[in-house]
């Protein structure tokens, strides 16, 4: 089931050692640990002990916190196999650490995320396609299977119900480690089946994973995962020799604002926010490509998907939008194989209504342009 | 000179992208940014741009001053190749990466730093030793060196002159890519000559990474590198694939610390601290075990090296220690190969007097039932 180079993961002693060392009257020369004393006093809300290291799995108020809400979303996964990461990318890098050799077949959707597909592919994978159709078929076994099936990256789908329980199946029929991103969940516009296709699995081999980037705050770079009992302590190894642990400033602004009362009122006026956001770029989608393109408006997540009428490869358009001051993703860059031709991917988040508008002119312009010089 | 895995690195489009939304008048659809508007009004003195996404090389100011550190090393590296990373433990991963495939041959020293070690024995890296004698023929070739000069982690000694010469002559004759790790630099109790071995380098491949965590805050996760021009872009690409970025808030943190008036007292006064806390060990260790070891006091760092008169291996005494209260690292952890029995690093600037001398006390006690029980 793992890679190769598991056989040579070792957990580090030093990181076993400082295991024990919270324990009473335990005199620790073991670390190399900073005097707590001199650790700099930075300001009355963070006390020194949250400079110091820190467990490789993370701060326990925020595992138990994170723990409980897997618990409403019936994925099985006590504190115990929740470790913290510094962005739920670290999550991926870990797992291809875990999983993939040269050569090792990883299931994926057709778009997918495709900061995924480049880990994936820098540690020597290839792909086969989950594909639409009957999800319980993909074309090849695989041992690793990658879905962000809530309000995916770059289409803004979410998978059906049906679709979960057949993805869930295949997993355990086949075992394939079933590895669900979910960094969009709370961000949900209509109703949607999104109770993860992990809540699902009954044994077989899985990680889930989530972000606080997308409700919270990006920049403090910080994610989580659970993982079946098989997993979960590789990827704890592996997270100790990758970055010791996550940063402890980090996972106490993130407790705090997460189990703050205004939380749940927060998630719904962010919800709120984007769902407005999302019609009002769709109302500009409509006023200025609604001849050039379709799409559906995304029940939830933070982007449109554009299926061109004209076959053309949005890759050789961007250089041409870029100097028009406007930016996009070509959804060719998602593919993980032959693209299909004539996509893009449009954050709605970001920008402001006036933005949205005079940006969305500016790419109907770019597109016009092409679609009258097909030779340039 | 790269591992495999390298041809398959490829630089995500969305972060390319992302390097030029900043420009005045872009509107970008391409991130999956949040509405900076929504991100939490979290203190008056973190702004709201510090919590949005982030470039991957780290933010300017921070770098601007690491560049300014590293000019006064006499270390080659304008703001442009500093890459601000999640901890040095990063670099040390990143630079495994792109360098070590299985049976890649590393040249370390023996003993050297354990998680090092850890990382590239992941990758699958085999080592020769740098070895003592003269640092200019290592027993073999190596695709990498990576070494600790100063107040190297386990011993505590702080290389020669001479052998620091001889090393960057050494890589730049055979090619190895110097890879020199310097997180405790500024920890310095006497005199002794810390000019990087990288400042010796005149051509050649190097990455040099030093650690904010010894002298600020191990838990807020922050270190940096410098590498040369043929390899820093890599590490940038690497680092994208791994984490996205670091925290922007702990890089903020940092910057102000380390430019505030107070910063060089600080690190002045933290030497002085350590220093003593060195001594008090020293005299404890000779009222403790002057009968049962050698050592010598190190002039930086945080870690005293003993060799026990006796060659018993101390990894089959951690366990009665730690029953005892108190945790030592064996020393033998930390060779790449068949260790030298008998060894022990101690760490002195966690314990305060009491606990230090308590600590050995115990630890003498563990050392003499050891002896008198040879069978045990």
């Amino acid at each position: 089931m793992f890679s190769q180079r598991v056989e040579n993961l070792r957990p580090s002693p030093i990181r076993s050692i400082l295991s024990v060392i919270d324990r009473p009257g335990m005199v620790s020369f073991a670390g190399g640990l900073p005097a707590t004393d001199v650790l700099p006093a930075w300001s009355g809300t963070i006390s020194r002990e949250l400079l110091q290291y820190g467990p490789s799995e993370g701060d326990d108020d925020l595992r138990a916190v994170v723990a409980e809400n897997l618990r409403h979303l019936g994925v099985d996964a006590p504190m115990e196999r929740v470790l913290i990461l510094s962005g739920s990318q670290q999550g991926i890098d870990l797992t291809a650490k875990l999983f993939v050799d040269p050569g090792t077949t990883v299931a994926v959707d057709d778009p997918t995320y495709l900061a995924a597909l480049q880990v994936f592919r820098f540690y020597g994978a290839r792909f086969t396609r989950l594909g639409s159709g009957p999800r319980s078929e993909p074309s090849e076994q695989a041992r690793l299977a990658y879905v962000v099936p809530t309000f995916a990256n770059p289409t803004g789908v979410c998978m059906t119900s049906r679709d979960r329980d057949d993805l869930a199946a295949w997993c355990m029929r086949t075992g394939a480690v079933l590895f669900e991103d979910d960094p969009y969940r709370d961000l949900v516009y209509e109703p949607c089946d999104r109770a993860p296709v992990t809540a699902r699995m009954r044994g077989g081999s899985w990680i889930y994973q989530g972000s606080f980037s997308k409700t919270f705050a990006p920049g403090l770079r910080l994610g989580f995962l659970a993982a079946s009992e098989d997993v979960f302590q590789h990827l704890v190894v592996a997270k100790q020799a990758t970055d010791l642990h996550s940063s402890r400033l980090s996972q106490r602004i993130v407790h705090d604002a997460i189990t703050a009362p205004g939380w749940v009122t927060r998630l719904a006026d962010l919800a709120d926010f984007y769902r407005a956001r999302r019609d009002t770029f769709d109302a500009a989608l409509r006023r200025h490509v609604g001849d050039l393109a379709s799409w559906e408006a995304p029940s939830g997540g933070l982007f449109f998907w554009l299926r061109l009428h004209e076959a053309v490869d949005t890759r050789t358009l961007l250089a041409d939008a870029i100097d028009r001051n406007v930016a996009f993703m070509p959804g060719e860059e998602f593919s993980p194989g032959p693209p299909a031709i004539g996509t893009m991917r449009l954050n709605f988040s970001h920008a402001g209504r006036d933005d949205a508008d005079g940006g969305l002119a500016t790419l109907a312009a770019v597109l016009r342009d092409a679609s009258r010089s097909p030779a340039a």
